[in-house]
């Protein structure tokens, strides 16, 4: 059985998937492409396959999709995805699922209305071989419960309209969805702490976020997004009889001109490139009738809920509750 | 374009390519499998996909096959692959090609009949992310040429079946496959260092091999098949500014117990699943009009070639040279 | 020229003192040793030389005492360091200087009036290669300015009596010296952060504690005192184009039983043997004429006033300020 | 008690000497110094203490000096090791020994017929922390027993005088003796096997060494002493139930401009600093009546005699039996 994919948005995250859907992941075919500038459209569609449409009506309305990746603006997110659950077609959107927990809600309103998950929200560290294992260690129990869980995460330098708030809501987001996913709990309470920040950049840049999740672990998140030498993600988990340390992928260390060590790359899609493969795999899996997979459409909504705590903490400097919707027994 | 896929053999390796197939490839569609012991084909086509057909012939000869896995007992490989070329088919075919240099000339001399690249052996290394990364660094010439070629290739232990010689014919082969492809030239004469052996085997275990390419370089192969402590291979290259080293796999580092460090993988599946899933798409691809890719019918002589001489230097404990055949200009 | 060292206290860091006094520092001797238990002062000598003196009080006042090591309990350091002062003895004292800040300041009052400065805190940590080099690092300016530090403290089992209160002012108040030392500012105020405790112990374990330096830079300190697995302390560097990590010291590394890694040690003596030696060879050579070496009585006394803001942001759960007095110039 | 020292030679290796000895080794006074070249003896003294004398005799016959260091060109190593034998004065005797096995034979006749143990070599990784962790382990008997050891030695560019001969007389002689040390045998014989050299030296650079212990055991040492990116030495001791690895002395790493690594010095000292420092600790003791320490005359014939084998295979291509002379009771 093949899945017959339509692409929403042919950009960078778009491209990435196309790239992977054709040339690593089985079961699954590109049949159509769409983006706002069509040239980009037609140049994925002749290295990936799949028909050039005229809209994203006309990718998630085609007959031929089985089922749809929204990688197109933010701001499109969410009435992409309703019209996806309308046309009772599965769908990965890139995260984050709404711009508001108000929009997630409704997303979440209408699947559920539906009675069934279609919904996968794009939070590909759920599928990275690092947090997995380390999931599983924290499973086993042979370390005992968690009781911290310390993150790092850097970019070498962002882009000229990141600011303060996006560095919550678009990169500490990440650690929002995987802090509930691995530790199986919610986020109670956000605090932002602001160190000075680097002359090199025109934001509080770095800030320091902590999670006090709903059972009293706590996360600590170092968000740091021009810090200059790469891109670099880190995480230890740390329970009552042992820690669990990701490793930062790389294949080989040189030793050259007094260097032994290995490399960081410039940006995060070889730090998490088999994340995206397993991740499309198991949505394009659950897509052929298998259970759902990744983050839910409830989990997009609790990150965002997460996120909007973090910015009322970043802007008032004091700890602040997340407040979150009842769960849908949908969600379970 | 799917490439329906027929499988010969459906023990640990057959199936193991029938997972990733069905799982981790795309383009391609497991669609008949055979095995000698009909229970196993059908629990792989249970699993993965495929009917069970009754033999190897109903594999190769069955229209709805485009691309056929040999992955039965080693002395069935030349007559299978002889029937896929006869088949007109592409093969991927567990090493060894054949059991003997002459063998695997009977391959070559049929596939240079048919004019063109059919064969593919499945030294997977190659397709290993360390490895690539390794040849990317040489070829780069960041480094200088390359000089020197340390590998370490250890098994938690070895079948009872294994012997001295099997340490070089079925386990050394891999090193003897990817000094070749990493170097870019030919082994030209092999000797074999004894150490005294392991109290917990019976052979001569380990054995150090050391090959002399054409141009000069030295490899270094320690191998050690009942190391006890965990499958390992470890690899370093010297050029003449610098080196660069395998790092082994591990997504996570572990703090417990007064230690720190990863585990070792009981055996060589979780090491080189990544080679594995690669290889698979790239015969793939290529089945489906791209390039050839990997170990060529030639390379698989070749190994051969150069096993013959180390097991000849086993047993005589001098240096031996490596006669080959001329290289016909299909290999070029 | 040889300093001749009469140490006050014959416990663990006592015969510590003693062993590597006499056996990797160069010179000086160990000539009188004290403790309320003369047992144990008789086993010290007997061992690293020396003669059994009565008391603390006939070590400061022997003559043949150039200098005065003080490793007897904490609530003595005070008087012993006065007397020290009043005899004109350089003196090493273990952390703490004092009990509270006004002990500290009463030292400060009587050392700058001696205006030269004899006292040494044992803040070994200072002496650390791994702290020296990020310090060295920092202070080349290659990595721009620091930003944040991060700090892991690790204890495999607190001793029976150890308490929450413990963990700052014991514990957490070596990071408080080294973040002083190695960034150059004072700790302007003091927060911490309470996750749910290990259930393997009896007190809030771990804990969090975030310094906020005078310039901004903000430093988080995990303090886990039953983290099971052995002594383990780690920090980063982050600054605005790169960062500095202690590598735990390890000679080797050991593959075993799927196992591939280093141990940790059982509590912090191994962690730190160079830090001490090198700290007592720096004493000693001041004690011989040369410059003031280590930690000041005013590093002591600002150690101890974080510790106690600490203490109260524990208490009180709010971010705590600490108050300084002036520094007299003679710690300029 | 207080070992008076003389050294003979101030040059790299005797400037070192004296600083470790007066800044970091307890029980020790550089009491005379001489060399050739007499302002390089005079700076050394300036800096570390004692007086200039006029010559090699003249710190020998010194009544003031206890033991002495001979760290002058390798010629003047016999005469002055007899010399100190006839003064019946302990000597710390940079490597070699002696420029040949009869030279070395000399001595172990002169400290033979003393009778007493007078001597020591300068082979100072027996005191380095990862050998002799590599050695405790080993010892345990918890990984079974040896069966290979991997070296290799690198330098960063040799010195315009080196040859392909002194590759083996004077860079892996070191790992000569350190086999020796850690397996406790003897190497039986030696083969040289020869890669193509590098284009950035004129010499034979690099070689792989293959010494077969008496029981068995195989020692791999690959020399290369113009790898171009720093001094590297590497070892890993290959047993039935494990191996142990020496870790790369570093204290920091860091992350900079896409690196993450740590650095490798330009020449030896500071790669085997604590080395140094406690073999002159032990030598001091052992002078100071403690047991010998460290390597013998017996040992710094036996190594001379590796080399001496060595040199032999290097010429002739074939592996070469090691002799060695019968051991007198005195170094059992």
């Amino acid at each position: 059985m093949t899945i017959k994919v339509g692409l929403i948005g042919a950009g960078v995250m778009g491209g990435d998937h196309a790239r992977i859907l054709s040339t690593s992941v089985g079961g699954a075919e590109l049949v159509a492409v769409s983006d706002a500038d069509r040239a980009r459209a037609e140049a994925v569609a002749a290295s990936y396959g799949g028909g050039v449409v005229a809209d994203a009506e006309a990718v998630i309305g085609n007959d031929a999709v089985d089922a749809v990746i929204v990688a197109s603006p933010d701001p499109t997110h969410k009435p992409l995805v309703l019209a996806c659950l309308a046309a009772g077609k599965p769908v990965l959107c890139e995260k984050p699922l709404g711009l508001t927990t108000d929009e997630c809600l409704e997303i979440i309103a209408a699947e559920t209305a539906l009675g069934k998950r279609l919904v996968q929200v794009g939070f590909m560290r759920r599928f990275d071989p690092g947090y997995v294992a380390m999931k599983t260690t924290l499973d086993s129990g042979d370390l005992g419960q968690a009781l911290m869980l310390h993150c790092v995460h850097r970019n070498e330098t962002a882009a000229s309209y990141t600011t303060s708030e996006n560095m919550i809501a678009n990169t500490a987001v990440h650690e929002m969805d995987i802090a509930r996913w691995l530790l199986g709990t919610d986020v109670a309470r956000v605090t932002v702490v602001t160190p000075r920040p680097t002359r090199l950049a025109r934001m509080q840049d770095p800030q320091i976020l902590l999670f006090h999740m709903t059972d009293g672990v706590v996360v600590t998140v170092e968000v740091f997004v021009n810090c200059q030498y790469g891109y670099d993600v880190r995480g230890e988990l740390v329970c009552e009889k042992g820690t669990a340390t990701l490793t930062p992928p790389h294949d080989i260390t040189l030793r050259q001109a007094r260097h032994d060590g290995f490399g960081h790359p410039a940006d995060w899609r070889p730090r998490f490139a088999e994340a995206y493969r397993v991740e499309l795999q198991a949505w394009i899996d659950a897509a052929a009738g298998g259970p759902p997979a990744g983050a839910s459409a409830w989990d997009g909504y609790a990150a965002t809920a997460v996120a909007e705590a973090g910015l009322a903490a970043l802007k008032s400097g004091a700890t602040t509750e997340v407040t979150m919707a009842d769960r849908p027994g949908l969600y379970d």
